[in-house]
């Protein structure tokens, strides 16, 4: 009988746990990238790295990679995620990939276990885009999409350039970016929506990112006494605003599949009871995993809105503020994922990601997948975001049978 | 041949346009109820009362009541409106009513005219309701709806006591409220609204006031990430308050008739292009002149709205914030107006008032109308609320004409 090699769920729960403490509020965390938590974060982890024996590199954009020796040279199978979080996020966030990462290290230099490939664990600076644009800025330019020098220039939100912080916390490091160093790459992550808890399945095996369309609409109609003017005679952009937010949702519907609109702004002037508004601003976000779905999602709102603006006799300019295409895992890597969870006895699922993760970025470059496991009550980027052990347990299970079959 | 006595515009517009410059904003007046600005714009017109000969009271709400004696003693075929304004007033709302009521009485000064009833010009504190409220409370005090104790103890935006305020402008008179003191009431007003410019008509002979509905509902779902949420798991606010403005306005066109009906506030949070709107704050005003009309579409909104959340998944509260009854003008009234705009050669309409008015408050107590001039665009409650000259000559002559018809 082989026993299967298995995490240690105490001692990884413990180090998420001391990293929780850097910059805690209330049960979450706050620690923006490049910000003195962040710089607390990182060394922290950094020591982990160490103890552990691994060869730590820090690039130019500040992520760090440790890396652990195989038989054979040659690019390591890279796993890892971010350390930084959101203005109110919680402690598993990117978090759970790295600490998991660590512990997958731990768990074969306990067992003695050396992989034909080398394995590295990483974190990759600024993921969350909160504090610099755009997110998922440092896993960007390790694979050569963003180039460091425009990513250095970055203005925050407080006006600080990130080059600036990068070197005021110590991480503007000696490494070139862009070489793409990765045999393959796989991350293991909390699904942050409500999809696997909602039909009691374990694991989650990625295979790919949902591509993103944000377009803000500015309508500018005719304020109006709500008394005095007859419904015919009305130029209202509220009423245009509203109508694009159930026709963004009549779209999703009846396109179904993976397509979702969400429409979360929708601000009307002057905002008053019994007045007509003669401006709205509305958001509609369409996301698809299939790229020509998008699109037609996309011609249809934006020709809905523009025979509807006519119709109602108002005025608007539309902008498009992010277009991600759909990100798609390749295949035999996301079929090593669910082949994994099935042999360790786990329920599973592919699904698509609905959020934007580091792991996209290696996507084009070397076979990549994700680890999903389940987010209670669907719940991320607030202090409330949980998952049980049971389920961090699964996921890091997961992820070092994957990283022993991706590196033999 | 008779000659019919016709008003002195060039009077009416020196009038008009010297009130204009008491709290003149740009083209526009901002003289809000109790202010100095209104204590100077009373001066004023309480000036030019005097100067006319007629008998001056000021009662305790501040009102301002100026008789002409007519060949018979007994209550005064009363005229007038208001002089407060909103905060970015035009100089015609109100103030037009005020001073054509002056220049009536000039113009049967200068022609010897003594009716055989008394004549009287007032106007009513307060009628915008801006800085307190409830609006038209100096009418609605005159004719015994509201008592004048609690309105004088009213507390303005500004946190000051309303009966502070009158003594301090010096308009706190000896003169007793609430003895409904007319023998009829007519009110010249701008239409504020679009129709008779629309229509091309030069006089409206208003029929009534629309009763008036504001609902507003708190609608309480969850925030929830937009890319991971899948539709079928949302109960997303902004899509609930998006569908109730979609079916006000498709419940006021399909009862068409008088209904109007207007959704200007709708208020998301957190109000973020990929978050799921967790709160919306939805207004709905609904109008219309038949009272069991305008319970019908509140019956149908409140059962569509407690439906949609029952379908969403979604909680909300209901609060009613304002509730008119349609007011119906005596309609022997109505048609001295009309027939006597035909009379002078002018067209003419029969119309609801989609706003309120001070004439309303008089309906229940003594034969009212009320007279429409266009509003440029049905602009108003704007510095650019205008109304051309002829317009004004043409409301103040069928005031005349009426008011000689109403005291003979």
């Amino acid at each position: 009988m082989t026993t299967i090699l298995r995490i240690n769920l105490g001692r990884l729960l413990s180090r998420l746990e001391t990293l929780a403490q850097v910059g805690a509020i209330g049960g979450g965390v706050c620690r923006l990238a490049l910000t003195d938590e962040d710089r607390r974060g990182r060394d922290l982890v950094l020591g982990w790295m160490k103890d552990l024996g691994l060869d730590v590199t820090i690039d130019q954009i500040g992520n760090v990679v440790g890396v652990r020796a195989g038989k054979n040279p040659g690019n390591p199978v890279l796993t890892g995620s971010h350390i930084d979080t959101v203005a109110t996020g919680g402690r598993y966030d990117g978090n759970l990939g790295v600490l998991a990462g660590l512990e997958i290290i731990e768990t074969l230099n306990d067992a003695g276990v050396v992989t034909q490939k080398p394995i590295g664990v990483g974190f990759f600076t600024n993921e969350e885009g909160v504090r610099f644009t755009p997110d998922m800025m440092g896993s960007a330019v390790y694979q050569g999409i963003f180039k460091v020098e425009d990513m250095l220039a970055a203005v925050g939100t407080d006006g600080k350039i990130l080059g600036d912080e990068l070197k005021k916390i110590g991480y503007a490091g000696a490494e070139s970016c862009g070489g793409k160093r990765a045999a393959s790459f796989i991350e293991l992550h909390i699904e942050q929506g409500p999809v696997l808890e909602n039909e009691g399945i374990e694991i989650g095996a990625v295979e790919g990112v949902q591509g993103i369309s944000w377009t803000e609409y500015l309508i500018k109609g005719t304020s109006n006494h709500a008394g005095t003017t007859p419904m015919n005679l009305r130029h209202d952009a509220g009423y245009v605003a509203a109508a694009i937010s159930t026709e963004a949702r009549r779209l999703a519907l009846e396109m179904g599949g993976a397509q979702v609109s969400t429409v979360g702004v929708n601000v009307l002037q002057p905002g008053l009871i019994n007045v007509i508004a003669n401006e709205a601003l509305v958001s509609v976000d369409l996301r698809n995993t299939d790229n020509s779905l998008l699109q037609y999602a996309e011609n249809s709102m934006a020709d809905f809105v523009d025979a509807l603006c006519t119709t109602e006799g108002v005025s608007y300019e539309s902008k498009n503020l992010v277009r991600f295409d759909p990100v798609e895992f390749n295949s035999d890597t996301v079929s090593l994922v669910t082949d994994t969870a099935l042999g360790l006895g786990l329920s599973v699922k592919k699904m698509p990601s609905g959020a934007g993760h580091d792991a996209q970025m290696f996507a084009g470059n070397c076979p990549t997948a994700m680890i999903f496991i389940p987010s209670r009550d669907g719940i991320s980027h607030n202090v409330k975001e949980f998952s049980t052990p049971e389920h961090i347990r699964n996921g890091a299970d997961v992820l070092l049978q994957s990283i022993i079959r991706m590196a033999s």
